[in-house]
């Protein structure tokens, strides 16, 4: 059985996601027993939108701004069909007529890509804390301006030459003035406020401040009081109210968001119930976006499992490469480097650094390794601990590096 | 109409469900249009558990361990019934067969509160990622060893020393060789991946090491090269099989899981289409737990929510309390700081920190307020601005303090 989609805009998003759904039809259709396949694409230049609408189950709206993605949308929903969007903007500025559309026709309008990209902001608010009592939400919810604070803080760069290497990476587009006036933050905390508050919030009532004027001054600052200065949408109860804002800020160090780094989002979600959480992941991007784009059509195609489906067959492998720490104590002599240094590099086992300290008689060697199968690593430390001038057995600690 | 809930313990955390559940019943009931309500409540020592089955939608699991835990799941899920378990042991030595009798029966086992608390990990595996190829889960699934080894790094403390500290305030068990030994982790690991591979793994086929040999020279060296050490479950495809195992592993400081301390959980699932999201919050605990309990509950009253309700009215508020850092060139004379301190003062603004520094003729004035409402603290940064010795419009950014 197919399930049809049909396709509004085919930029970068657009493109990754059409991409994505060719590679992995097939594993949903094997998982939910239906096969998603493209419709058609409708982009500025071509394809007419009521033919592919009528020729489809779901419309996936990825063009972004107001018209006529609004417009769509609302066709598409109150013609009963299932609409899943990654639009900020129409959201926050339209989302109560959207939702009354989706209620209205009884039908899903789904929309994780619109905050946090893959980061499942809405989905956990809307179900997994569907039970608590959310008083507070505190955000990195745009990955450009969190890129240029954390190169401003990590090469001591001005803010000009940050946003410039973040335009030459990809990180900002050549016109940043969304990103980095707070606007588009502003937007995502509109929609995370809808959610977990349930009152209805516009972008028009999220005050918001940029980074533009954040100086390296007050990020040396920061890293004297042992501060992270971020970019923060912050949404929370006051009183009987609700007070949803943007603006840059000093976060302790021992805050979850504190360490939240270059351009990834994250969010952190504060109950009495739950004490918090906080989620975290590459932010925009076309794959990451398209990513989560998939999520929702699936979640739309069928409700989620529940269960785990029965399990499939795959071998179980213990001995796997790992990188490795090791220390041992040694007589204080000549050659005993190369002896260990021999050992290792018979079992294949490469080093990475090592330092050598003299305790007196000893020597302290502690050394890293690059990864390597732990049965030769094994082997090695070993016939290290048998040699006449080690003092001590190995210790050996696995080392787990940044993959990415 | 009432939603029937069966509860078997009556422990830490099945008398934080309880309670729970009473403080939050209308509004469930206001969200899902049904309200839970306990039919029942069967521990060691009283109750009928045929007679509590037949008078229950859903039986709420929170006996641990493996018997009868898993003749009464396996009884509840053939007679019918959904059920909601936290019981990571049973479904770590036992969950083909339960899951299998749910598939059979058509019913719902959910077991949100088995993994990391209240952090989502069983939700967002099972339908954020249903459209990814997971390749890797790392994490930190037990919240005793990374508390005693957080202590061990912050306060210099021996093993034996962090244990006990972690015992005294509630963070360890009287007997804690399941957590220390890493064979609580392990059954973790085992019921994530299953989830995100698909294969059967039993805690049988997870090789795990605990903490207990980890010295406070392992620390200290981890300090020096700036690794984090923490307790680690792994899980990852290697060639066409999986590995699944725990060990304590030095993290880069990079790592999403270095920068987690005391007793959260985490954990980061890597995958080409995301790159990689990592999950934090507070692990176990008799309120969590329970609100992941009710957010399993819901879910399993009526499929998720898919739209926000209705919008509910809210005020907006714009004038909210925050800490403020404020900086400001003054000349370098007497009085100064006792004309700037007054006005802050006079405006209700409270000062946290103060440093002076002379820079020749001027001086830098660099403050960090207590939380006071904006319009205060602005009043008074406007009417400083106006002193005549300041030379420079005060420099104002917000700061956020940890507030648990």
């Amino acid at each position: 059985m197919r399930f049809r989609l049909g396709l509004l805009g085919h930029g970068t998003v657009g493109a990754a996601f059409h991409e994505l759904l060719e590679d992995r039809a097939e594993a949903v259709e094997a998982t939910v027993g239906m096969r998603p396949e493209l419709s058609g694409v409708l982009t500025r230049s071509r394809g007419d939108f009521a033919d592919l609408l009528e020729r489809s189950d779901l419309i996936v709206e990825l063009i972004g701004g107001l018209e006529p993605a609004r417009e769509y949308l609302l066709a598409a929903l109150r013609a009963g069909k299932h609409a899943v969007t990654a639009n900020k903007q129409v959201l926050s500025q339209h989302g109560e007529e959207l939702y009354e559309a989706a209620r209205e026709a009884g039908v899903q309008l789904r929309f994780e890509a619109a905050v946090g990209g893959v980061v499942p902001v809405i989905r956990v608010i809307h179900e997994t804390l569907a039970a608590a009592h959310i008083e507070r939400v505190h955000g990195i919810v745009n990955g450009t301006t969190n890129f240029i604070l954390s190169e401003m803080t990590r090469t001591g760069a001005s803010y000009d030459d940050a946003l410039a290497d973040a335009q030459r990476l990809g990180y900002a587009e050549a016109d940043p003035s969304e990103d980095v006036n707070g606007r588009d933050a502003a937007a995502k905390m509109a929609i995370v406020a809808r959610l977990a508050f349930g009152a209805a919030v516009s972008l028009d009532d999220v005050p918001y401040e940029g980074i533009e004027r954040v100086t390296g001054e007050d990020i040396e600052y920061a890293r004297e009081l042992g501060l992270a200065l971020k970019l923060v949408g912050s949404a929370e109860r006051v009183g009987g109210g609700l007070a949803v804002r943007v603006y840059p800020a000093f976060l302790y160090g021992e805050h979850p968001l504190a360490a939240v780094n270059g351009s990834f989002n994250a969010v952190t979600i504060e109950s009495p119930a739950i004490t918090e959480i906080t989620l975290s992941g590459p932010g925009a991007g076309g794959p990451q976006t398209a990513s989560a784009v998939l999520g929702d059509v699936i979640s739309a195609m069928i409700p989620p499992a529940t269960l785990p489906p029965p399990a499939i067959a795959l071998p179980l492998v213990t001995d796997v490469e790992s990188a490795f720490y090791m220390h041992v104590e040694v007589a204080d002599r000549p050659g005993v480097l190369a002896q260990v240094a021999e050992i290792l590099g018979l079992q294949g086992v490469s080093v990475k650094s090592v330092v050598q300290r003299g305790l007196g008689d000893n020597a302290r060697l502690v050394m890293v390794m690059h990864p390597v199968l732990e049965s030769r690593f094994d082997a090695a430390a070993g016939l290290i601990g048998r040699l006449d001038f080690v003092r001590s057995q190995p210790r050996v600690i696995r080392v787990i590096e940044e993959t990415f």
